[in-house]
């Protein structure tokens, strides 16, 4: 399989994991060290972060995405990944995320993960 | 220099540029076929749309940016930045980004700009 299939693998993963609820399946597929830099927080640092903001996510209804890879970029020890989400999930939103995957022995895993909506912040 | 500090003094010189109103300058910054995928809009491929994309942020009073480097990763003709930016402009708001410089002649160009707010939206 090629890098670009590992990373659709692991995005399908992680789509029916949050369907699922399992927010440890999720925090399993990111490095130890990951970064998570979500729109509208700050940015979070390790698996125990990350998974406590999945949690919180399934909490306020957060529970589908579907992630559709754009672009990967090889880079040694490191893959970079652009894509789209969307998600049907609290009224419906979709925009763009990058993330660089780290090859490891069981495959690849999140290291860096950034996202944002293509909707604009309403004006008040 | 380092490629931190190269990629550092890219930023300081992007912040002038937009400060300075230069959209030219900061289309120069990116490389060829860069993709900027910006917060409250679609992505953006190519030097011109991203032109154009600075040119509509000044014209609405987006003169502002101030971007530091919080963690680069080398990774051959690559380094991967995680930064953030605050803005004092139109009302002010702060957030992270993510930056893939490719290494080019000149110095580090910004190959992927992806970018968000830590501001949650208001609740409707």
């Amino acid at each position: 399989m090629s890098v670009r299939d590992d990373i659709e693998e692991a995005n399908r993963t992680l789509g029916k994991a949050l369907a699922n609820g399992d927010t440890a399946r999720i925090a399993s597929l990111y490095t130890q060290d990951a970064v998570l830099l979500p729109m509208g927080a700050p940015r979070m640092d390790g698996r125990a972060a990350i998974e406590a903001f999945f949690k919180q996510g399934l909490e306020g209804g957060f529970n589908d995405l579907t992630l559709e890879t754009q672009d990967v970029t090889d880079a040694g020890d490191l893959a970079i990944e652009i894509g789209r989400w969307t998600s049907s999930a609290m009224g419906g939103d979709a925009g763009k995320y990058v993330v660089v995957w780290k090859k490891e022995a069981e495959g690849p895993k999140l290291q860096i993960d950034i996202f944002n909506s293509d909707t604009p912040p309403p004006t008040a």
